[in-house]
This record gives C-alpha cells, sequence and structure tokens, in this order.
C-alpha cells in the first residue's frame, strides 16, 4: 500500500522532469520561482489555518505520514489472535489473558483485554471501546477534510498568484520583448497550484479516507472480538463471526466453519 | 483556535504583499483600484442582501466575531462542574444550587439551574433548552449561509468588474500603449473576487461551521447533565455518561470510572 | 426582509452604474446591446420553457413576486390569536368560533376554523390541510425551481452570445481596428449572463427557498392549533406546544409557561 | 406542457438565428460547419453509446418523444372513473367490470382491472402493478440519463473540437491573414456544444424528469384505486382516498367529501 | 451491450480523425506529441496510483475488461434453471442436487448449490452468500473509482502539460514565427486530457456501474432462489417470487402464475 503512493508521487514528478528536460529549449530554472511557492504554498497553507483550529491543523502532518508509513494489519493474523485469546480465556479464564498481554501488539487490543482482565463491566468496555474509535474517525476524517481543503484552496491561489504577475506585467509594457518571460513568470504559479491539487493533495485526500475506512474496519473486527471473548462466547463462534468482515477465499479457517 | 484564524490571515495577506513587493516593477499603488474594490465587494453584499432577510444578513457580523474571539468550552471543566453541582443537588437537595449560580459563568448551565430550583416540570426544561439549542444552530448555520453565499458571489463579481473593464478598454482602443494598463486594471477586480472569496469567506464559513459543531456539543452535554442533575441521578454516573462524549485520555476522573 | 432585497437589488446595480461612470473614457451607450439582451434573456427563458410545463413556468411570476412584496406572519400575533380562537371554542363550544371568524385575516386559519365549525371528522381535517400544505410547498419548490435553471442557463448563454459575435469578428478581421470595438460587444453578452445570474435569479432563488420555509412552518403551527383547537384542549397546553416553534426569547406568554 | 417544450426550443433558435441576422458583416454561413457538427454530436454520442448497453440507449428515442407529445393524464378524470368503477363493482359484482373495460383507455387501469375480473389474488395484482412501476419508472430514468449524459458531453466534445481546429490553425501560421477565419471555424465547435447541451439536452433532461414524476403519480393513483375496488371498498371511501393526490380546489367531488 | 461500447469508442475516435482527415492543411503528424502523451497518462496514473492501494489499482484492469467482454446472466434462463433445481430437489432430495451441479455454469449458483448439499445451515449460506456478493460490490466499486479518479485528473494533467508548454514557449520568444507551434504542441496535452477523460474514462466508469449493478441483481436473484431451495419451498413459489425482479412482459412463466 505505501509503496503505490510513494511510486505514485516519485512517478508524476519524474513525468514532468522528463517533459521538461526533453523538450527543446527548456531550462529547469525558468520553472523555479520563489514567489510563486511563497503564494501557492503560503496563501493555500493560510487559508487552511483560517478554516480549523491549530490543533486540527497541526495533527494534518501527523495523519499525513500514514500515507506512506502506514502498517496495514492484516485481518486473518488479527482475526486468529483474537481467537487463540479467546481459546485461552475460555480454557484457563479471562485472568489468564494477562499473561498473553506481552504477545499483542494492536494497543486496542491491549485497551480491552485489559479492562476484560480489569472485570470492567461489558457496557462500560463496549462504550469505552466504541469512544475510542469515534475518536479515530474524528481524528482521521478532520486529517483528511485539512488536506482536501489545501488541495482545493492551491489552484485558487495559483490563479491569484498568476493574476498578480499579470497585473505587474501589464503595468509596465515599455519593453514587449519582456512580455513573454513576464507571462511564463505569471503562469507558473497557476502550474504550482495545479500540481499542488493534483499530485498531492487530491491524492492524499482520497488516500486517507481509505486508511480510515481500513482502520475503522480492523477496530470493529476488534470490539466484536474482545466482547465475544469477555462473555466467554465459544472461540469457534467468534471466528465464525469476526470472518464474516473476511471475502470467504481469505477466511481464516474457512473450511472448517463450513 | 482564534489565534490560528488570525495568524492565517496575516500570513495569507503577507505572502501576497512580500510577493508584490520583491517583484521587479511592480508597485503596491498598482494594486489598489476603488472601482474595482466597489464593484466586488459591493456586488457580493448586495446579491447577499437580496438572498437573505435583513436580520440574518445583519446577524451575521455578530456571529463571525467568534471567528476571532471565540472563548471556547473546556469539555472537562464543564463536566466537572456539573459533576460538583450534581452532589450539591443530591446533598443538599435542588435548591442549594441557588447558592451556587454565581460561580456559573456559561449562561446556558445557568438557565437550566434556574429551571430546576424552580421546579419547573423535567419534560419542560429539556423542551426550553432544546429549543434554545435549535435556535443557537439555525443563527450559527443561518451566519454561515451568508458567508458561504458571499464567497460564492464574490469570484462572480470580481468577474463582472473584469469584464466591465474590458469592454471600456475595447470600446476605445484608438491608443495602443494604454491597452497594458487598462487590462491591468480591468484583472485587479478578478484578483478582489479570488481574494475575498479563497481568504476570507470560505475559510470563514468553514470555521463557522467548527464553531458550531463545537458549541452544540457543549450545549448537548448540559442538558444531559442538567436533565440528571434534577432527576437525582448519582454524581458518578453523571459523570460517566456525561464522559463519553470525550476521547477516553482526557476524560475528567476516567481512571476512578474505569 | 421585503425592503432588504429591494436595497440589494439597487445597490447592485448602483455599483456598476457608478464604476462604469467614474470610469474614464466609459459611456452607458457601450454597455447597451440589445442583440445580446435578447440572447441572454430568450435564450435561458427559451431553456426553461422547454425544461417546465407551460403553468409551472407561468406561475413563476406570481411566486417571484413575494421576494418584494411579502407580508411574513409574525408567528407570536398567530400564536396569541390562535390561542384566544381556544379558549373561545372552550368556553362557548365550537359553533362559536364562526362569530369570531371575521377578525381572521389568514385564509389557512379560516379554512381549518370552518371545518372545524362544519364538524368535519378531525383526520379529514389534518388530512385536507397536510394536502393544502404539501400544494404551497411544491408551487414554491417549483418557483424557486424554475428561477434556479434560468438561472443556471443565463451564463451558458451568455457564452454562446459571445461566441457567435467573436465567430462573427474572426470571420472579417479585414479592418484590425474594427477588432476592439468588435470584441467590446462580443462580450457584453457574457456580462448580462453573469448579472442575470448573479444579481437576479440565483439571490432571487435563494430568497424564495427562505420565504417558502418561512411560510411552511406558519402553516404547521396553524395545523398543531386547528387540530388542538378541534379537539378542546386546554389553552395553555395548545400555547405551550405552539411556543415550541418560536425561539424562547420571544414567546408568547413565556413567563407564564415556566 | 407539451406546447412549450416546442415554442421554448423554437424561441431559442430564432433568438440565435435572429441575433445573426442582424449583425452587420454577418452570414449563416459562417455558422455552418459539418465537420464541427460531427465531432459534437459524433462525439457525445459516441461518449453516451460507450456509457449505456445499446438497448437502453435506442430506448431514449423512444422516450423523447415524450417531451413534445406527451398526453398527460387529468388526474380528475382518471380519479372520477376508477369511483365510477367501483360503484358498478359494488353494486354488480367484480365480474361486471368486464364490460366496462372497453371505455378504459389507459392499459394499466385495463391490466388492474383485466386481473381483478379474472379473480387473480390482491397481492400478486399489487405486486405485478408495482413491479410495472417500477419498470417505468427506470426505462424513464435511464431515458433521462442518456439525455443527461448527452448534454453533459456536449461542451466537452464542442472544447475537444475547438481545441483540434486551433492545434491546425496554429501548425501551419503562415499567412496571418488565415488566422481570423481559422478562429472562427475552431470556436464553432465549442457553440454547437454549449448549444447542444443548454438548448436542447439539459432542458430535455429536466423535462422527462417532470413528465416521469407525472406518470409515476398517475400510476400509484391507479393502484391505488384498483385495490379498493378488488376488496370492495365503498366508492365514496375510495374517492377520498384518492382525492388526497391532488390540490383540494381541483378535488372530484370536494365539496360532498368534506 | 458489449458491442455498444465497442461501436461507441470506435466511433468516438473516427469522428475526431476524419475531421483532421478533412481539414485543409492538417497532418496526422502535428496531433502526436509523446512528451504530452507521457505527461497525461503518466500523470493521471501517477495521481490514481497515489490515491488508492496498489492491489486495488491493478485490479482495475481485470474490472475494466468487463465493458467489452462482459457475458451478461440472462434472469429469464437464470429463473428457469433456479426453479428446475427446486423441482429436483423437492421431488429427489437436496442431494440429488449435486448430480446437476454440472449443467450449471454460474459459480455463485454453484457455491449455493453445493453449501445445500452438503447440510451447511442455513444462516451460514446466506451469510457466506451475502459475504461474497459484498465482496463483489466493492471489488467493482473500487473499480469504477478508479476509472472514475483517472477521469477527473486526466484535465488536469492536460492542463499542466499545456502550461508546462507554454512556460517554455513564452521563455525563449526570440522567434516570434514559432510562437504558432509552439502553442500548438502546448494545446496538444489538453486534447490528451479531454479525450482520455470524456471518450474513456467517464463513459467506462459509468458503463462499470451499470455491469455492477446488474451482477449484483443477478446475485440476489440467485441468493433468493438458493435460500428457496435449501428451505424446500414450493418451485412454482419460487418462481413467482424471483419473477418480482424481472418486468412482467418478460417473466418465465407469466401466464401460469397469473
Amino acid at each position: 500500500m505505501d509503496i503505490s503512493s510513494l511510486v505514485g508521487l516519485l512517478g508524476g514528478i519524474s513525468v514532468m522532469v522528463i517533459a521538461i528536460a526533453i523538450a527543446p529549449g527548456a531550462s529547469f530554472k525558468a520553472f523555479i520561482d520563489y514567489p510563486s511557492i511563497m503564494v501557492v504554498l503560503g496563501g493555500a497553507t493560510a487559508a487552511a489555518l483560517i478554516s480549523f483550529p491549530l490543533k486540527q491543523f497541526l495533527n494534518t502532518f501527523r495523519v499525513a505520514k500514514h500515507i506512506f508509513f502506514n502498517r496495514q494489519q492484516d485481518f486473518i493474523e488479527l482475526i486468529e489472535q483474537l481467537v487463540s485469546l479467546a481459546e485461552t480465556a475460555r480454557r484457563d479464564g479471562l485472568l489468564a489473558l494477562e499473561g498473553r498481554l506481552e504477545e499483542v501488539d494492536n494497543p486496542f487490543v491491549i485497551l480491552g483485554i485489559q479492562m476484560a482482565v480489569d472485570g470492567t463491566r461489558p457496557e462500560i468496555i463496549e462504550d469505552i471501546m466504541r469512544t475510542e474509535m469515534d475518536a479515530v474517525a474524528t481524528r482521521h476524517r478532520n486529517g483528511k477534510s485539512v488536506v482536501d481543503q489545501v488541495g482545493r484552496f492551491a489552484p485558487a491561489f495559483g490563479m491569484i498568484g498568476t493574476l498578480i504577475g499579470l497585473i505587474i506585467m501589464l503595468g509596465n509594457m515599455d519593453d514587449p520583448s519582456a512580455i513573454g518571460p513576464g507571462m511564463a513568470v505569471a503562469l507558473i504559479t497557476t502550474l504550482y497550484g495545479a500540481i499542488l491539487a493534483n499530485l498531492v493533495c487530491l491524492p492524499f485526500a482520497e488516500k486517507l479516507g481509505f486508511i480510515n475506512k481500513h482502520e475503522l474496519l480492523t477496530m470493529e473486527i476488534i470490539i466484536r472480538g474482545i466482547m465475544g471473548i469477555q462473555s466467554g462466547d465459544n472461540p469457534r463462534v467468534i471466528e465464525q463471526k469476526l470472518n464474516t468482515f473476511v471475502p470467504p477465499k481469505l477466511r481464516a479457517g474457512a473450511r472448517e466453519a463450513a
């Protein structure tokens, strides 16, 4: 998953770099204009900063790293672990789960098991876990909406920068030979805005939406598993229930269940 | 929260001012054109004035100040206060709350406590509080929709101003050397429209939506708290219920509840 | 309410007239082009005429006059009147309401009272009143959607007119000095389309949506009131119920109810 | 209803023809370009052909003729006929309806009566009639969506045609005097796309949506009527029920019912 | 169904090829520019690659072939087969179905029958079949959304390519005679983006939506049929139930059922 985002980003940049490199009479220098970068990046960031509380804006960077460094939970493995925990709980009692906590990586599973071991009432366990899940969903959705918003403002500030450039250029049109280069510089801002929106922000937002959906499904599976473990359900029944979240071909122990 | 909006607005303006300042041959004077300001600001305001009843239009200014001067309610503190009031009510009776009203800042909490002290029937308390909440939601939503609308009309009147400028310029094209400056002036209106929409109205509307959501959640917590106090619930139960609105890490007294 | 729409419309027009008046070298004559008016207004009207049944199209004019001449029902006054009618009905019987019908202005209240006096069964009264309410909602929504549609077609026909002008101009470009004025005339159609959409149709449609919402709320209050009167409810209870539609501060007799 | 669509279409075309006719230096010949027609009409049709199964694409022409030749069912007349049939059924039995089938025009009424006469079970009658109604709704919605789609693709292919024209023109710019006419021809494709979308497809799609809604309401009335007739309801009760679909002023026998 | 997509695609391409072929002074060579193809196709693909997990991106090609090679299930035939299987099951028992499995083509019918023969509990059969159906729906929807996304990014990268071309051209405007051809090359990228979006991606996405809806309906019919067979329903009742998915005219054995 991570690789595709990285490959896509590098691929998209390469495509444009190559197109410039092979064009006769083109120089990369002509495509670097610091004030234009400032207007597009600064303007779109400013607009996003106005739109969102500071905490949410900053949180975006934490969320955005998931686009590239996202270790996606394997559902099969997760279900197998929950079933194995259920077997232990059924055989040796809920308290025996404490000894197995160190094998568990997922902090959400740990949270659930810990509460079950502590004898927390099931309604409170579910309530706390669902609230945590809602908080994650909100945090991710907010992160996505900041990226989305920057993606929507970027082309607008690209146009604003180009308008500023055009007004300056048209205002002192004494030297006709300067019109071409002036126009070129003005258009760079539009180019930056289009690239920032279409190669960075909009695809990133789309990917964050995906990651979010996957993580919420993971948490849903965990909640169902923990609730089953806590109430002492038969591990086979728990497995069968959790498997409905996975396509038949991939189901853990699909054969036995059927 | 407030600071991010102010920082964003000043940052966005700075970015454009710097871009103009460092551009060779540019003068700030070239970017000030009063008739253009009049067409964009006047036109978009006029369109919003046609779209909404006067009362709602004027109310927008009152709502808009929240973008910068918004003292956001701290949920933890609010829940602690409601729990403390519940303890007093349970220990010394509902009437004892009257003596504690002066410590309370939030007028919505005061409204609820006052009604409980007056012996108003619970259905009526909830009905009045929910109606008040709806009224706040409507007032905020209306305020947001005026800002939204101005943001949508601004680019259109930017274009209208540019068209007016172009028609005037093209109509007397006797002096070719005047074309450039004429065109520059015509484009200023488009620039104003784009800035008004993308640096002011659309981010402001987005922020108002956020503030609204937060305020409604605050009111929901208060209503639940007041209803619990009125019916003499155990303060611990009230705390546990209200805490579900807050992410686990931040919960007031989370440890004891679990 | 009415005044804001009129002020907005006149303000919007003034802004453009002043911008033209103070521009050096501009003449109003340059902004009047009858064929352009014909293409934009005729084209957008034609498209709306194709889109809607004739009856609905014509009905729009009747609905549109509400934008300026809209006598908005005062909720407080309405509730007071319904409560007063309820008191009469409770004191002197439903038939006594007949004598008070002449004080009532609102035809929808009259319809309801008349049916109650006639002894019509309550289900039928409610059914007839709700059907009437639905018919009003549909008529208003249809009126709004015609205005909306003209607002959406106007810029398109503005562009169509400009394209026609450009094609004619480019087709006989023998005299280079005629290009400027030809272009100016071509752009006028785009200007007309933008003004028709953004200063007239879209704000009008928005306002009609508002008026509609307010009128439906009025009818909802009346239906609830009439049903309460018909079933002989306590006038205080009726007042309390109807007051939930009004923000607490404005409630009729809010003090006594609380 | 039909007339307004025809008047609108002819009016829209006239407006453009007159605008060209009265423009100085314009000739109709300059507005006819067969390759442009081919690109816009052919391209938009091709895109729609890719988007939809062939059967649905062809069905559009059958549906589209309703825009002009739509005999809209009169609700009052329909309700009167259903009530009259109900009276016959109640007086002389369901079988007596067979003799009255020849007075009935609407094939959907005939279908329902025929099944009732045949003694088909009521659930099956309703099931078959609702399935037929769904099929009509789907057929109409599909027809509308093809027209919608062509309307959305037309401007795109207008732009594609203009781009092709511009690229050809710019590629051989040896003769500067040819630029104007070449540009004019290139722009014709954009003009065609805008007209096809805004004067034909989008208004037609809107109208089809309207016709669809009206026809479904007609079928709903018929189903309710047939079910009432089949179960031997009192004709007065049937009339009263069906009348709720019609605004009070227009209700058949409204006076008696009230 | 397949033919219409192929005809549409070839027709759309032909229309543009012919338009170029008959234009005076045009050469096909002027419309081929490899760097432009690279920017549009590469850029849009890169953006889609960032947006989606690699597995989903690659899966698109598998889904896309359905646009042209889609053997659509005939509902009538399917229902007849299910009814025939139900007759066998009722006459000779569920186990007898095993002998008829080889006549069945549809793997989803085979899956269901196999589970019924194996004596799997009905809830589990339905659960597994519905999960499989959801998985197919998700896979198709994901495939559609990749195509949709490429269609949305293609025009953006067309514009990006044109901006790159314009900036290069304007940067070295020493030779005025090179402006025309340089502009022509720059516009080709926009043309490619528009064609990729409007003749390929958007119509393909629309068609995939259709195919998906049809396949899900097929699976729904199969699930209902298998559940009926498993519970030993009367084959006539099964037929009648399944027929409600088909318009009356086309119903299998419609005559007998009525």
